[in-house]
């Protein structure tokens, strides 16, 4: 259940229902939207304390959902989630959203001279990796603080937002100075400290699909976030592991559709990693929005082959662009733009 | 290596070039095509042997491929496969194929009453099974041999072809008096036997992927059927089994994007049991189709409640019109009809 | 429910109580045992007609469980099934049943020389592959009749009984005539025909599961054989498909702690196709009789590296040896022998 | 690659050496052992300076692996790696380790009350949730600071070592001054900020296998660890990701196998997550000790049926008792004891 208490509450008369809750061993977590304060109970209560509360002159009213994603479901929130860049994009929209760049920065030079393709092929925002987070200890692990500086020049230049990848707590202040967009990777969509911490951040999260995680799974995790305050939350398939040998991950449609119908938040989808092959790129990026999704994120580079790292599924900048132009004529078709 | 054999060849001279291979201990499968006798080479052989058949007087040339598939895969054909059956259907040219209809026939009421709406939605082609593959020995398992009469008689009626299920070799000689087109289902897409007995039949076959396959496992079975002779084989992805609890399966699209690189046989793409979830199906059969899909085949009812099987993911006949609706337009845009 | 008739009952009584059940429209498969007459009733029905069936003086019990395998279920029948062979040899009993051999007989001196090393071993079942189900049409698929006199033979003159696999119900006769155990290969689990076909047979079938089947869908498959009459089934665990691409397949132990509390039938475990890998054979060979499985299922071969098929997972006879004195200590510490 | 200096190096000569290495442009990470200093090379080299490394009259020996897990690998290390507790404790050894306790601490007596049953039952290490990951964020988070104090308490009063989980890096400094061993959970795997932290503490890291992970990732996880110079790397085994519904996870008891060959470092299997069922606890539990493990870690309740979290796979302490009895039989058998 959620509380939603009248607007102009006192505070006097927000602390006697707080303890009105919990002379009825109600527990709560408080949420400050720009509006008002939610109060989303934690565990369950019998009848007549929901009537009780219902009726309490502090509530304006009262949400029941029987999903155990409460802020995610759409029961709480019935029209989709807008999210606003400082660059007028805006995610969540009609207008399909392209989120494109190379794996790792790795020269001021390279993240400028992609910036500018990703740009002229019509993509609102750039991504790049500073910190990587690498299989193994011996990998690339991206060039750090210095990387972010690069990336921000570049998105700046050509008027694009930017993304680029969180991994530790420690780091949210100094990614913050400079992102628009965090990017929290599929080895730590159950990395909770990291979701609660991004949670208190006022900032967008793209949150990827674990490689392994069911659909409730994700939007728990996306629960995570929206529970500190954070209304800001981009989903993302990115490829689940199954036994296929000749992909490098399997791309789930399919929860695109599914995440349709049961959340008001945004679908991104990373067709980059969900194949790992970039001949498969295209076709997939057309079937993603076809499903449903809001936009893209896609891996390129100037010259894949010269790419430090994951070069097999980036695709060419000259083919960013022909991607572009076939994904907007199917996003026409399903009555985007 | 497949050995073309020059058009007009004796059968003398035949002969005498099949003794020279058994003299090279080189061993062949013959496959008889119209225009001329292909011997499909099992095993390796020297750089030697292969300059001796290249120069043969009888060879009119020679193919190879790093294929483990060698009929199947585009090296040996490079223009896409056409399949032409008798109501002028084409499949794997430019039109986009809708099959369409229910689970298990239950009545020749039944399936006139949707025959006539899967007509009227613009579909090609009814499906029906009257031989059931049931995980269970006591759940319904077909009407048989009098469900094969009501679909034809429906089939017929509205002018569409007809597609059913195979799941018995000693059934394909009935079957065949029918059908325009065999199934075989997930289960026997190994059924190596069954396959065999299929290459040697002139009918087109729609080989479903087997719910725990890779890529290459099912153009082997694929290869099973061209083998005998038998170049009119559909393929169809209908989802693996995964881990995602969410949905019945996991409808692979990668694979439709790989096999349109790897293969010249036409794909088709059973968003129904490749969701399980009757409300997944329209958008995931735009994806199908974006992905290249050439066709769906897809199972609807007119009140898919009252189905004795698979009810949870039939779609209204009502839907269905909806689906192909949207499907053409997204079709259009990936530049088919 | 299964429905048991008192054990000396006429034919005019059992007419009489059939026609009883189809007046109240309860649809029932009769299996005629050694014993008695039992009726496993298709579908549901309701309270009265239960009690009135309870009642009948022609019915000596009836049986209700709420598992979909009936017959495969422990609430069917408590202890545990042995099944005898000709040999002596009891599977289910105390003693661990070894079942080793090559993957494909290639000659008679080949099978001949394994035979008596299998012997040596301790091993009271010879295995052996005739007729192959092979990937791909060009692998070798096995030497066919001939092959069965071979393995026939050499089981003979080793006082060992024999198991080899059925893909083909048109072989099912021929198959019998030499073979003690008929084995279902893990991509026949849910060939219905065939499982119908052996089910009507009164010889032992050992059922792979499917590398993709729930245990449920094993014991359903079982179920169609137990409901032709034949009480012989035995399960076998081969290795599931996962991610795992260490391993070939990934062997799970949990089927057969499982089945040991849901099932009567013995369990055997295949660890050569279960992992892939010939060093992880006896490692997972004693994990599988400490997880109370009854028997092994082994590839062996006397220089495996000269294997046709299958090099990688076979291990030499001089390893089996030690295998099995290895197992039989474990055996003892799970009180078995 | 592998470098190890000489013993009695002088700091100058260190000095000197690193720099021959960065003249060669061979970047390395140095571990500091007890006995020496370890250069750990990164990235590849040429033959020609292979050899000018080999012959350096600083270093004692060079050491190369076909590994990408170079310090977690056997070519580094060929025997077993021994983990000494200070309560006497050694994992690693011929003595099977059992860790035992709740998932989580619920109350100071429902620990110490455990605590007794798990000693008496014969367990070394008594394992329990302070700081809990649950799925959802409304799911209960463990008490905190406070159950760590119990848990300690508990231990040390029935003379029993300590493990519990690590989540966040922020709270390693907190948790080092409780436990004798860090537990990294099946989630944060792949935390690579986290792992690299505890690669620079001192206590053993029970390292929980991601139920996704390969068994390359989990050493190059393993890797992160030893490469801050943390030799006590425990590696876990608790079911991974499949489409089993009948199980919470499939335990993959060919990991361990697997691991015996490829690693000198201990391997545990949690039985209870890798099953999810308690009935199946036992059998595994034994299955794995024949697999080769040195240990297990399981979930055990005073009354299963009143634990907050993970009722379903947690077994009574009456029923540890009779798995302690029996694995032992089991490790006998093994040469275990």
């Amino acid at each position: 259940m959620i509380i939603f208490l009248k607007q102009d509450l006192s505070l006097d008369k927000e602390k006697l229902f707080r303890q009105f809750l919990v002379d009825r061993r109600v527990e709560v977590i408080p949420i400050k939207r720009k509006e008002q304060l939610l109060l989303v109970v934690v565990g369950r209560f019998g009848e007549l304390v929901r009537r009780e509360v219902e009726s309490h002159p502090s509530v304006a009213k009262i949400l029941e959902t029987d999903r155990p994603y409460k802020l995610a479901s759409k029961s709480f929130k019935q029209q989709a989630t807008k999210i606003h860049l400082d660059n007028g994009t805006v995610i969540g929209n009609k207008h399909i959203i392209f989120m494109a760049g190379p794996c790792a920065i790795e020269t001021k030079e390279q993240i400028r001279g992609i910036a500018s393709e990703v740009k002229s092929a019509g993509c609102q925002i750039l991504r790049g990796g500073a910190f990587k987070p690498r299989t193994g200890p011996y990998d690339f692990q991206g060039l750090g603080k210095i990387a972010l500086h690069f990336l921000k020049e570049a998105a700046t230049e050509f008027e694009m937002a930017m993304i680029t990848e969180i991994m530790d707590v420690r780091d949210i202040e100094l990614i913050e100075k400079y992102t628009d967009i965090f990017q929290v990777g599929t080895r730590n969509m159950q990395n909770y400290p990291l979701l609660k911490e991004l949670g208190k951040t006022r900032k967008p999260v793209l949150l990827k699909r674990g490689m392994w995680a069911t659909y409730k799974e994700l939007l728990l995790a996306a629960e995570y976030i929206l529970l500190g305050g954070n209304e800001q939350v981009i989903l993302c398939e990115r490829g689940i592991r199954t036994y296929v040998p000749e992909t490098r991950f399997t791309l789930d449609l399919n929860v695109v559709a599914y995440l349709k119908h049961e959340t008001h938040l945004p679908v991104i989808v990373d067709p980059s990693h969900g194949t790992g092959r970039s001949n498969l790129v295209r076709a997939m990026s057309k079937a993603a929005i076809a499903a449903g999704a809001d936009g893209l994120l896609i891996e390129t580079h100037l010259d894949p082959r010269k790419s430090i790292s994951d070069a097999d599924q980036a695709i060419s900048t000259v083919e960013l662009k022909k991607l572009v132009k076939e994904v907007k004529r199917v996003a026409m078709a399903v009555d985007r733009k």
